[in-house]
């Protein structure tokens, strides 16, 4: 008997997810001889719990799943929702009698490492209860911070993103290079330094912006990031600086906490400062040149002007071989890439158990940290390039990109 | 006798300032019977004072100066150096010492309204000594307020990053589309709007976001703006404000020194809030839904990944135009934009009384602010929108684009 799928997406949203999106449903339609309709959760589980679905199948007969594929953001809409530890809770045969109420056979949820924590119970339940339905994950995150994998989509674009936006930003801090100034740049990555680290692709030649790269994984002093600092300004006059939101002085509080007694405003909410904005005090204060701090927004994760081609093929294809591998029988499984080779970059796509991937995260290998963690090695960069080349021509209406969205 | 070219950048960068010095450059070189060498200010007219320049024609015979065409920032690097008002002061015979030290007979100075005042200046002086130096003035400045033109260079490509980057936050805004959410948009643009109107071009229907748009052009009332917010929020559940960094109460204060009194850091610094934060807090406060502020970062006026071709191509035509007007013997001017159509849009370029256009600002049109000053008219997107047509195809390496730069 024909089986239906049913797909959805969950946690912060990158610029490909759709892609992967794309993949699932596209894939899906292909196998009508064994599924049924492609259904999509809106807002994830927490939105199919309240019986939010689309046939988001039927988009294939018009031109929206094409335009899916290169819009940002996460189409179906996302949601932060954690299933209870307990397999014993109620919601868990709700869920299975709505899965049944829809005929679905194949599960897929595009996410990080909390959606795969949904996944894994999900299958956990089902082998519980002997029910067949196959349970698949699909990795994102910008944060690439998933083990068993060599990466994950959405890292590629937000890297080059990164890259980019650090060129530009150095370029512009440079026009008034008669003048001493620094300019700190503070990237996404609470816990993990991956994007912040692919700020050194922006570098044009040995030495140049940014001079100073700080990732969460090491311990950061401020007493010798002033020296670094000192020092950098005397080869680079108009110094960039790249930092983790995350950084942290290694005893477990984060640097944007030492700017708490920063007072409360006039509502009396406590004013809150991010790590860069800290340290653009701090230098102020310590070494007094001009200086700017910059928090890259949301962009970072949702900028399509920046999307990476090998991101984003990479990311159709996890939602095409997870179709095919929950059609395989595998369950409970996420789709996981191995690099075969660098030079010429060479992936190919596997699965791995979503039980040890879940609520876990792969730090930047200590290694890769290097001159007392102010910088990167060109491991890193052998690492990274690849995930961030090439462009996408993406479909423009009245001269800026046209997105998909949910009517 | 042949005299040679000088050309010079200076206030803050655009995307397409390094268009224009191309444009003067690439048609400088062209009239060799007239001209001689095509010299670079390297940081302007503060720099030249120093005697800090270069041979920018010999960057011909590389492919660097067709880099430099699609370079953001300021490949001469700039300077916010204002001559003194007084024309009896030593720095004038000063300055035309070392002119006619390097034979000058034409000088170029991108920028916008006080480079234009430069250039005014020099042009003043030279009249009244009786220099036949030529002073052209090329216009340039993403915040559009030049008068007696119908646009700058600098503005298509901004608009057009605000518009695109405006509907990727929106995107990402409403990926969890089940809770009620404000986000809000500082644009730059301390006295004038246009860039902050530019935001509705974001817009992928009627009603869409940002629902609401605020300009410095009209009295900011901040109970009114709560109001509009709880409206918005019920047919927009995540709703998108952008707000220009300068709106202001219409007395003389900027909406961001209302927050003047959130007190100081660690060092005693006064911690600086800008227009965007105040709001956040006040939304918090005065309604209780979850928000947050965006402040767009220097990449407004320097993204390389938004160029409007349009705008990239009348940069380049104003530095060209620029070197024409200059051997026709014009002097004391500006290049100006005169927009004979908006559809299809057609332009012509002229020039205009430098003397009449420094230090004015030209705010948008009363009639194009609609909504009680909370949005703006069709009338603005007919206006705009030709102006971010089109995109550019950069030159890249390793993933992401190339940039000149001097070594």
């Amino acid at each position: 008997m024909k089986k239906n799928i049913i797909v959805g997406q969950s946690g912060g949203p990158t610029a490909v997810i759709n892609g992967s999106l794309y993949g699932v449903v596209s894939e899906g339609l292909k196998h009508m001889e064994e599924t049924g309709h492609v259904y999509g959760m809106v807002n994830g589980i927490e939105g199919f719990l309240h019986d939010h679905c689309m046939d988001i199948g039927s988009l294939e007969a018009t031109n929206e799943l094409e335009l899916v594929r290169t819009t940002p953001g996460a189409y179906l809409g996302s949601c932060r929702y954690k299933l209870p530890e307990d397999l014993g809770d109620s919601v868990y045969p709700e869920l299975f009698k709505k899965f049944d109420d829809k005929n679905i056979g194949y599960f897929f949820y595009i996410g990080g490492n909390d959606s795969m924590d949904t996944v894994s119970k999900l299958s956990r339940y089902a082998d519980k209860i002997g029910s067949d339905i196959r349970f698949i994950g699909v990795p994102k995150t910008i944060d690439n911070d998933l083990v068993e994998t060599d990466h994950t989509p959405g890292y590629g674009s937000a890297a080059k993103y990164v890259a980019t936006v650090v060129r530009e930003i150095a370029t512009d801090a440079t026009v008034y290079d008669n003048k001493q100034s620094v300019t700190i740049v503070e990237v996404m990555g609470r816990h993990a330094g991956w994007l912040t680290a692919a700020s050194i692709l922006a570098r044009k030649f040995e030495g140049d912006n940014p001079v100073l790269i700080y990732l969460p994984e090491v311990a950061f002093n401020q007493d010798e990031f002033i020296e670094k600092v000192k020092e950098g300004l005397e080869s680079t006059p108009n110094l960039v600086v790249c930092i983790s939101e995350g950084i942290n002085d290694g005893k477990g509080t984060f640097i944007c906490e030492y700017a708490s007694d920063v007072g409360v405003d006039n509502f009396g909410h406590k004013m809150l400062t991010g790590s860069g904005k800290y340290l653009e005090n701090l230098v102020k204060e310590k070494i007094g040149v001009k200086v700017r701090s910059i928090e890259l927004n949301v962009c970072q994760r949702c900028s399509c002007a920046h999307l990476s081609r090998v991101d984003l093929d990479e990311a159709v294809n996890a939602g095409i071989y997870a179709v095919q591998a929950a059609l395989d029988g595998e369950t409970g499984k996420m789709i996981t890439f191995i690099r075969n080779k660098s030079v010429p970059y060479e992936l190919s796509y596997s699965t791995a158990d979503v039980n040890i991937i879940c609520n876990k995260e792969k730090p930047v290998p200590a290694e890769w940290i290097i001159n007392d963690g102010s910088d990167i090695s060109n491991a890193f960069i052998d690492y990274a390039r690849p995930l961030t080349q090439g462009y996408v021509e993406l479909p423009t209406k009245n001269g800026i990109p046209l997105f998909a969205y949910r009517k």
